[in-house]
């Protein structure tokens, strides 16, 4: 009997079907990797000139901007979905509206390794990376036009990669997005029923089930939320109640390069290296220490398709019991 | 300089950053039609007995239930998204809420033909199916625990379809899905300031612009939205206000049938056949003649990926200007 699940911050549906992992496909579908051009890839040593001038870089000794010998570096998207550039403005084009696309998308460029994912490098390299992430998110957050940050990976081209060098991308937007708005809403309503902060409800209540913790150390826990949204949905939450993630200490950062490293390399070992999206949720820009909003960070294998029932009813159909 | 657009219904935000569209591409990514094997096809004539026992079919002459000689046939989903045993009941565990997945999950097999897309058909025969349709949505919504009815096509195992010989799926739920709940509050609050439909306002806008609207004929505008959530996304309306698909006339059927052929047909021709979605967006079952609520069909291709930013924010990227 297919089950229907609420995701309990949301207050969103999820329909838990497992008869439909069990459907014959007369179509296959694989990540595909495709020809590993090196010569034309703008993240390698040697092709900076190839990329807008950075952002930033982090590197062992001096050396010029816009040169090799960098260990992360963070560019300006050459395609992007927003610009700093120009004015925010909100203007009505007959009956509708409309506003300017302010903001900033930069690539965070994980390594100079073109091969290798974030879970293959070493700790001291994912410690730099998130050291980055911060980095961005403090100097970004002075910016007044920016209301929300989000930092998002895409790994295979199914899960919407382009170019196969692994990095992040950042993006500064002037406003909170929907799913941020629909979640910490929930989070608040949440709060104001219940008196608790629901993530710290659900982190203390997956540890004492043990049924969807999928791993744990001092600072941070593991879990496949009860109304997964795909198979191996995994969240990575803080035991101490954090609202922003650019206050994380380095002893936390750390611990989350740890863990973010060793669930990566699982999913990848064990699903088949799949396509697969994280993103880092925290709190809105401006907006400190909020007692119903915890951050945390979300990864979404891309083991299915949403088709047309999900795009046509955003009611997600899940294959298997998390 | 990308664009922020609200969707005037929803009242959520897409961002039209045309500049991404220029972006090259490692990867390489397209719709793969397997080897085509009738042999094993349910919805072939001669494998009737492949299906669970058919629901109904239309056919020309007599014919017995289950065996070859039917025009369109539909049967119960193999493997359901939702099963009508058992009883509807909601239930807790732990901290969490839950509900038992009761509903119709129905395949509607649009003609014997196991290769014959939707726009190839003769009208006549699309006349059947979606008269199917009507068919179905009445006799389903007279059973109690369904609050919602969602018609959709799956065209390519891109856009989710696991079995090439083409279908529309049925599914009758106990609920109201969120994105319809979305939608029908978006359009009751246009409304109540308004005081007009939100759909008949944007057809008469769409009609006098001519930017957006792609074809017409007596009874139907098909246009795309100003807040398109992908390249191409094309919407039909009726040009009367109806908020109920299930109520169509046969007249109004047919403009429906010819107008949709030939859109699809546009869309197979123009844009190299590519992966699609279409969703009926009709009124909740129980509620009819509603003044701010008026159906549609919303045809989506699947020309792009919804990557991390999209899942993690749930704004859209659209790299076209609709």
């Amino acid at each position: 009997m297919p089950e229907l699940r609420q995701d309990i911050i949301t207050g969103e549906w999820v329909v838990i079907a497992t008869e439909r992992s069990k459907r014959p496909e007369s179509f296959t579908a694989r990540a595909e990797v495709g020809p590993d051009d090196r010569t034309n890839c703008p993240f390698c040593y040697g092709h900076e000139a190839m990329t807008p001038p950075e952002i930033m870089a982090y590197s062992e000794e001096e050396r010029k901007p816009n040169t090799s010998g960098w260990k992360v570096r963070v560019v300006p998207n050459k395609f992007p979905a927003f610009s700093p550039e120009g004015v925010l403005k909100e203007f009505e084009y007959g009956i509708y509206r409309a506003m300017t696309g302010i903001g900033s998308h930069e690539v965070i460029i994980h390594s100079p390794d073109h091969l290798k994912d974030l879970d293959q490098l070493s700790v001291e390299q994912i410690d730099l990376v998130l050291s980055v992430y911060r980095e961005r998110y403090l100097a970004l957050s002075t910016v007044e036009e920016y209301k929300y940050i989000l930092i998002i990976v895409n790994h295979g081209p199914r899960a919407g990669a382009s170019l196969r060098h692994p990095h992040s991308q950042l993006f500064a937007i002037p406003m909170v997005p929907h799913l941020l708005e629909t979640e910490i809403s929930g989070a608040e309503r949440y709060f104001r029923e219940h008196g608790k902060c629901v993530y710290c409800q659900m982190v203390s209540f997956e540890m004492k089930e043990r049924v969807r913790m999928v791993a744990e150390n001092d600072r941070f826990v593991v879990l496949e939320p009860y109304a997964s949204q795909s198979p191996f949905e995994t969240w990575i939450i803080p035991k101490n109640h954090l609202s922003n993630f650019e206050e994380i200490t380095d002893s936390d950062k750390r611990a989350l390069t740890g863990i973010l490293k060793g669930i990566l390399k699982n999913i990848a070992d064990n699903l088949g290296d799949p396509p697969y999206n994280y993103y880092l949720h925290t709190s809105p820009l401006h907006q400190r220490d909020l007692q119903h909003w915890h951050w945390h960070l979300e990864i979404l294998p891309r083991l299915t398709i949403r088709a047309g029932f999900e795009l046509g009813s955003r009611l997600i159909i899940n294959v298997t019991t998390p």
